[in-house]
């Protein structure tokens, strides 16, 4: 209606003025499956959450924001060009196909391993403990990793999320150096924590310069202080 | 508001002069999760939609009706009595707990197998070609099979669901006598067959009469059409 159309207008005002105006984004976000059959999969516990905020986050501070998403039960954001996909391969297909960007932020839970075999049709049990053999795994591609990698295409800033159920600042440390990418946003997703899945996050921002442990808020907050963080990193560069 | 709890009031009306008032009737659905470790777990693909629409329809000729359901995006029907469930071990718990019942119908896409490991902590990747040992699997409950069996708490009424990506009669025709339930509900979940996740179904419904075919139609009139069958058996009885 006319209201949401004299909105809309405002926002499109605002955010051309915005401090990212002008600067392509890439969000990844949501968890991956990957089929064994086609009504089974292998998958990673992800709301999406986390990653849909900043992609609107960074979208209300004029960037130009490509969200690329695994299956979730999400809406995408308003003003972000969105991209669906569902396995970690088709997830970095997406991502090639949308390059280059000035910055990156991967949010995605993609999983580490695949299947190694994809039966065609739904594998049959046939008695009460017909097991099927083990299900042997390969490694997925690594799209952070390969964002990250040197050359001419790399996003300026790229930042890593990392979700641990223990000893959370070292993992991601040595993420951060491992994968290559510049700042990690890492977060405990331990049962007790409530975060996965939950409306608010309590998170680690490691950079070269160290880590910075932000309060407990929810997980828009996290996204609008993030959003913020990379506006300062593009006017300081 | 008013509007409602006048229209509430009919509902639990019509309910009380139900074909199925007095009967209890326990409806599994959705998928079970079966984890690997805290953030990885296997799954089976189910929106859940079927089993709600079904638990709603008998609810609205009277049953008492019990929804055991693993994780779905979907809102409880009114109603019923809602239990949530993740994996295949605490959904034949979550059964078990609420019987006896008159009738069952099992919509859940319970998983057959579930990781014989379950890692307490994420399993950590640590280089790029670093690829875990095969999962191997263990079998499931057969929460089906288990209500089916013979026994002083057995539902008068026990109906299974089949999903099929081939042979679809001939597959389900076999189950029925394997897990000695006595009807089975037969659909083809075939990619190609929008069927999964999707607000249609086309389904066999298979007795110890024979089979018989139903029209393409939304998932709610397989529903209603289904618990108006079971409400005519009880009365034939």
């Amino acid at each position: 209606d006319i209201l949401d159309a004299v909105l809309a207008f405002f926002r499109h005002q605002q955010q051309q003025n915005g401090p990212l105006a002008g600067k392509s984004v890439l969000v990844t976000a949501g968890p991956t499956h990957e089929p064994l059959d086609p009504v089974r999969y292998l998958a990673n516990r992800s709301s999406g959450k986390q990653g849909y905020a900043i992609a609107a986050a960074l979208a209300d501070l004029g960037a130009t924001v490509t969200l690329v998403s695994g299956p979730t039960t999400l809406r995408a954001p308003a003003d972000v060009t969105y991209v669906a996909c569902e396995t970690a391969c088709q997830m970095l297909e997406c991502v090639k196909s949308a390059a280059p960007f000035d910055a990156a932020v991967c949010t995605a839970a993609v999983a580490d391993w695949r299947p190694e075999v994809q039966a065609g049709q739904k594998i049959k049990k046939i008695s009460r403990d017909d097991v099927p053999a083990p299900i042997r795994l390969v490694a997925n591609p690594d799209i952070l990793a390969e964002i990250s990698a040197p050359g001419p295409q790399r996003p300026a800033l790229v930042v890593g999320f990392a979700a641990e159920t223990e000893k959370v600042e070292a993992h991601a440390t040595a993420k951060r150096q491992r994968k290559g990418c510049d700042w990690i946003v890492a977060n405990d997703v331990s049962a007790g924590t409530g975060i996965m899945g939950g409306d608010r996050n309590q998170v680690v921002l490691i950079t070269a310069q160290g880590s910075e442990r932000w309060p407990h808020m929810p997980k828009e907050e996290v996204a609008q202080r993030l959003a913020s963080r990379m506006a300062d990193w593009f006017t300081e560069t």
